[in-house]
């Protein structure tokens, strides 16, 4: 059988072949066809040579609906190489939210004549939505609610919507709402499809669950569409009313972005950046996280410096000093990842950090006693000098505790300085076993040889 | 007015300070209405002697939920202190795909007593999910399904779903079959809602979206559902015939765990792993890591040991040569943290896998340049030395090159070998880069000052 997976694989090969080969007739059929979200993947995964070609090859209608399944970089590059008028034509297509958030991201500028270019109503729906920030539940939001009124019978309600055209995507749950636009509860499309038709709304919908508000981050709003399951969620805003609706798949999106966030970050990258930006693009973007950690092997290296006279007497410190420093770094880093992705999904509060810092004190003696005995033992005999063998213990042992608890403590800190852990993390951090790593094992060899 | 976010957090904290203070009957009473999501959540973030508190106070018809809600540890944890009945009772309430998982993963002979357990027709039924691997389609997918035939009116349609009690959550399009259970379409509910009752089933079917097979890997089921906005898709078997249905709800936490397998995975550490483990298991679990890490480290040593005798000379090269090692750790593992997010997201494909190594090399490239001359500058003024400024310009070209493209290459090979590049892409690279460094740096060395 023709399995979609085979099916989807198969289009994708004959599209790079037929773009690699320049038969260009044959790369405007298989595209047309193809789902949004397919094009958009194979944009994303083409070098740059390839994908204004693809660009210019999608029919007018496709353009939009592509261009928002994009990653956020090569959104822009697209956006920015159109016209103002161009860019209002294609938004009329999206929903609010992602006209908004494309809208924020171009230059303040551009945008206005964007805004210029819509009509009136358009205009004013769109400033509406872009007060929010991108990154909260105001941002997030759709403005293409169905609502319906508490008091009428779910006969009422089927012959209403059979009144629509269309019913938005993703609609799940219809908001009861009063008189005035305050928020009252939800009636589950499923509730509506079983139930009998002369029951009132009042009766069936339900009110245990409470809106979201505008300003809660999204992230947040992940987390709650995650731990019960729902497709859709109202909005409220500060007075009650409702103003909108979270879907699902927007959802996924912060979800994605937020796992990319805490492993990019780590390595000092970001998540919207483009796979397949050119070298120099690539190279400028990199340059500055090796320099911040120059800036740190400097400050392992000074450490070093203060040794010099140690080292020239027993040069097997310089063959294992990069074992210590190495040993902390690795401990560390499990340490920090453990507590980034604790603090990404909301785990840590006051009453459990302690005890986490606690647990990974121990931890990390455990650790550091059982290595630095198998370390020790391994220097002693290499370089036959028990003396190697006790100085080395002694500092795995000072620098995985250290490790361990600078691992804990620090994305605490960093986190309540409002800095990301997962970027700064792993930088302080190194630095700090590098040179408690240096200073114990060569300090306490000073001392041992003197 | 009182956010949900408001309420939520302050709930938490009620519940805590009743732990804390020993108040149970506090405890039990805040926790009976909460979502089971919640509850979860607050059981995952809580030092293990509270854990089984609070579980002794949950309601048994959340239990069920609650678990269900679980990360894969802490349930497996749970369930092994129950008995097969007790196992058994707690399966009836939830789906299929969720029990089949559990089951797969308890001990053989305990599931054996627990299937011993249940009625012949829960058993039956779950011998057919249980034969799909947890990571596939198949394992991830419900059975219940409602599918209708296509040669039906929508009136026939909508009085057949008010027969029953309830629809399974998540039913955004029912299912259309053949006589004998092959796929042909999907017909949405939103259709349903908004057509003409005498319509026919077949005029308004969706046929363009193929359904998954139960061999497609969770992870690309994934990606589907973030391209094309779904919020499920049917899962048909080799024979096309419909077998189940895949809901997003099961989909975000595959991307959740997608997402968080990476990002532990370079830390050496497991995405299912308890956050609030006690310390022995902890730190019992980290060892095996930091003994590889050494081995690595023994390696990276034993380069240096071939040159003592150069380092005795200059013991300049002593304090500089963690920094050749350090930038090629870093450039590389920039280059192989890209190459896994986009192997993880499929963006890698033949074609555009050399372009990829061309760019990384072509960045490292330039990064090399730019921080050799730094570096160069740097440790010749320090030392006031030009040729320890020549060697170590020359060694981080070199390493930051060979950072560059093992960063890009390795990736893609550990995956043609089945062995996860996230996992093991790490260690193998810092080897390689701590390696080169040393080798180029202490080599060059030798001979510009013999």
């Amino acid at each position: 059988m023709n399995t979609l997976q085979e099916d989807q694989k198969r289009s994708r090969d004959s599209v790079s072949r037929a773009l690699e080969s320049g038969t260009l007739a044959d790369v405007r059929r298989l595209i047309r066809v193809m789902e949004p979200g397919e094009v958009a993947h194979i944009l994303e995964s083409s070098p740059p040579r390839y994908r204004h070609v693809l660009w210019q090859l999608l029919e007018g209608s496709q353009e939009a609906e592509v261009l928002n399944e994009l990653g956020e970089e090569l959104k822009l590059d697209f956006l920015q190489s159109m016209g103002p008028d161009q860019v209002a034509q294609i938004t009329e297509e999206l929903d609010d939210d992602d006209v908004a958030d494309i809208l924020q991201q171009l230059p303040e500028a551009f945008t206005q004549q964007v805004l210029d270019e819509m009509d009136e109503q358009d205009r004013s729906r769109l400033e509406r939505v872009m007060v929010y920030d991108e990154d909260t539940a105001g941002g997030l939001m759709n403005t293409d609610t169905i609502s319906i009124r508490a008091d009428v019978t779910l006969d009422v309600v089927l012959r209403f919507l059979r009144r629509h055209e269309e019913i938005p995507e993703m609609t799940d749950t219809l908001i009861v709402v009063s008189r005035d636009d305050h928020y009252i509860g939800l009636l589950p499309v499923r509730t509506l499809l079983v139930s009998d038709p002369g029951c009132s709304v009042r009766e069936l919908m339900l009110t245990k669950r409470k809106p979201l508000h505008t300003d809660m981050p999204d992230s947040e709003v992940a987390r709650l569409f995650e731990r019960n399951d729902w497709v859709s969620a109202p909005v409220v805003d500060g007075d009650g009313l409702v103003v909108g609706r979270i879907t699902i798949d927007d959802v996924v999106d912060v979800i994605r972005e937020d796992g990319d966030h805490s492993f990019m970050s780590m390595a000092g990258l970001d998540e919207d950046d483009d796979t397949f930006a050119p070298a120099i693009k690539t190279a400028r973007r990199r340059a500055l996280w090796l320099g911040i950690n120059l800036l740190t092997a400097f400050i392992a290296s000074s450490v070093i410096n203060m040794f010099q006279g140690t080292i020239e007497k027993v040069v097997a410190l310089a063959v294992l000093m990069p074992i210590v420093a190495s040993m902390g770094g690795i401990a560390g880093t499990q340490t920090l990842t453990v507590l980034v992705r604790a603090l990404a999904v909301g785990q840590i509060n006051r009453s459990n950090a302690r005890w986490l810092i606690s647990r990974e004190f121990a931890s990390a003696a455990l650790n550091g006693v059982l290595w630095a005995l198998v370390v020790a033992v391994a220097a002693a005999l290499w370089f036959d000098d028990n003396t190697l063998g006790l100085v080395i213990a002694l500092a795995i042992v000072i620098n995985l505790i250290t490790a361990g608890i600078t691992g804990a403590v620090l994305p605490l800190l960093l986190q309540r300085l409002n800095i990301d852990p997962a970027l700064a993390g792993g930088v302080v951090l190194t630095t700090v076993t590098d040179v408690v790593g240096f200073m114990s094992f060569l300090g306490l060899a000073t001392v041992f040889y003197a």
